[in-house]
Parts: C-alpha cells; sequence; structure tokens
C-alpha cells in the first residue's frame, strides 16, 4: 500500500519515512505556493534518501489566510497549523492518495493537527492519517536520526528548508520586511537532511 | 540499540514489535503477577512471532491496588492504567533497559500512560518510552495487522491473552465471584495472535 509523506526536508520528516519505508510503497510530497523553489530543494534531498518525490501545488488562498492570522496574533502557531491543514486536506483528495503520513512527534505543538481535525479529514475523504514519530518523544528521535540520516542543523534564519514557514517568512519579507519577520518568528534551530547513513 | 517491548500477546503489542524490528533489537517482556501463567501463554505467541521473550514478575501489591481501585470505582479504567504505569516503572528501573515500548494506538483510552507522568519516568528512570502505534488510528492499525499478523478474535471471557486484565479478572473472580467480573468490565472483542503472515 502506497503511503504520502508530507515532506520538508527536514529530519522528522525524512525519519517518519524511513519508518514508514520496510511497511509501504513511500512516495515523499512537498507542498508549496510557488514563492519560494521549495519542491526543488525539497526533490534534492528526497533523490539523496531515495524515495519518489513529487510537489503539490497549494492555492495562494491557503497562504493568504495564514498571512492573515500572524499579522493579527503576533505569533505564527495558528498560522503554520492553518496552512498543514489545509495540505493535508489537498492530499487527501486525491483519490489515489489512501495513507498520509507526516514528522509529528510527540513533543511537538505546531505544526500539529488535532485529533477531531484528523477524524474529520480521515471520514471525509477516506483516507487514514498517520503520525509515524507521534509516539516518540526527543531523545528517542535524536537517537534514530544520529543512526540513520546526515543531518547539517542551523538557525532558521539561514537554513534552506521546504517547510511551510519558508514561504510565510518570504511573503512578510515582500510585504513587511525583514524586520517584521523577526518580531513574528522566534529563532530556532532547524535542520537539513543531507542524506543517509550507509548502514552495515 | 535493545528496544523491550511490553508484550500481552494480543495483536497491538504484536504490530509494536513489527514495526520496531527494522530499527531496534526487539524483545518482548510480559508483566504478570502470578496468579495466571500469562508467561507461558505470551512466550508460545512471542517463539511463533520469533522474538526473544521474557518475563517480569511484579510485586502482588501493585495488583492489590489495582483490585481496590476498581472494586471502589466500579469500573476498570484507573486499575489497568494503574498497573500499566508500574509495569512501565518496573521495567524502567532494570539498567539494561534504554528503551521501553507498548502497543497504546491514537484512540486508546486504556491503558494509557499520559504525557506528564511518561516524562516524569524518562527523567526519573533514565529511559525512553516509546509508542510505536500511537500516530496510527484504527483503520490504519487493522491495514498493518491484516498484511502481517494472522489473529484470533474473540470475546474477552473466552480469549486466552496475557494482559493485566487477565490477572485482575482472576483476582476478583477468587474474591468477588464470576458475577461480579461481569458487573465490572464491559464485554468486549478482544485478539490473541497467533503467527506472522509468510510475506514474499
Amino acid at each position: 500500500m502506497r503511503v504520502s509523506v508530507l515532506f520538508s526536508g527536514g529530519k522528522d520528516s525524512s525519519l517518519a519515512a524511513l519508518l514508514l519505508e520496510p511497511f509501504f510503497d513511500v512516495e515523499l510530497v512537498t507542498c508549496t505556493f510557488g514563492l519560494v523553489p521549495t519542491g526543488e530543494i525539497a526533490a534534492k534531498t528526497a533523490g539523496e534518501l531515495n524515495f519518489p518525490h513529487r510537489t503539490l501545488l497549494l492555492d495562494r488562498g491557503i497562504l493568504e489566510s495564514a498571512y492573515e492570522l500572524i499579522m493579527k496574533d503576533g505569533f505564527p502557531k495558528n498560522a503554520i497549523n492553518h496552512i498543514h491543514e489545509k495540505a493535508v486536506e489537498a492530499l487527501a483528495s486525491d483519490p489515489e492518495v489512501p495513507v498520509i503520513a507526516d514528522g509529528t512527534r510527540r513533543d511537538d505543538r505546531v505544526p500539529v493537527l488535532d485529533l477531531p481535525r484528523a477524524r474529520s479529514i480521515e471520514d471525509r475523504f477516506g483516507v487514514q492519517y498517520t503520525c509515524p514519530l507521534r509516539g516518540y518523544g526527543r531523545k528517542a528521535v535524536d537517537l534514530l536520526v544520529k543512526k540513520h540520516l546526515i543531518i547539517e542543523e542551523g538557525l532558521s534564519e539561514y537554513t534552506v528548508k521546504a517547510d511551510y514557514e519558508t514561504e510565510l517568512r518570504e511573503l512578510i519579507r515582500q510585504r513587511a520586511g525583514e524586520d517584521k519577520i523577526r518580531d513574528l518568528f522566534p529563532v530556532h534551530v532547524q535542520s537539513h537532511v543531507l542524506t543517509r547513513k550507509k548502514l552495515h
């Protein structure tokens, strides 16, 4: 059975794909609004991991709604969760997609699809939504990442990644300037996956 | 790295072990109070699944506390969760155990170790507590079980299983009689794993 993994090129979505690989036919899917070439960035990492990859273009109106949310809230949580929910819905509406996965971990707060929303998507679209890392805490994820992936880490301002934040930051940069990005996003460490570790 | 999977011989703990197998050295551990030979029942299934297995004898006082809880409450939830928490703690206190897993699923309510308790055990004992099925809903679990396991299902009164409920029911039978069991436990379908499906 095929599973479509929402893929940013970061360590969490990469590890989710690795955990699913022995049990499903994995394809990686990167959602983009076309504002930053995130699909190309993610495709390169997907190739290194040796998984098939495709890019799914999302309606620009979703990014506009997220922009309104973050400007109103003053913090990114609701805006990022909004994009994530719409990305899962867009993937779920594809009749060729029976199972969706993402890299959500036990201790994550953003992006997280809460249980009522997850069940609603499963019921409306007849898909299964899964989070292979949901039962793993930070240290257990770190153990698995260290064993299976080669990553580079850096501050979020400088790390090239294909996540929802990247395009939201770019829209804010265009409309409100660099300083506004620093007001709205906490500086945090991002990971970018380079390739797999060769085992054995 | 070794992972110790709390194992009842049911489909959830069996599937948890299968999902971990490509990434860890799996051992199955069945906790028992010695009231019913649950360790032997589980050892047989573990052998069919081709995993190493051991039995961990728990302090009978834990079962006594659970008995008091269920008689006071009139329902099994808190009693079963109490046994589960103490079982995870007992396993965590073994310095040879770095990672613990169980068969908790996304939609489970019993037995579930809530997040503050899980983190407390991780911090106190220096272990990682993981739930490989935590990110999977009922249908996704059913898909994986159907693909990988041969099971028999039956009503909880008649299905031989090595879970916490089995010994708690036996203690109630000895002290309060068969009718009391029917008062306290809802009749539900239990699964017992026979063996793996041969793939390829």
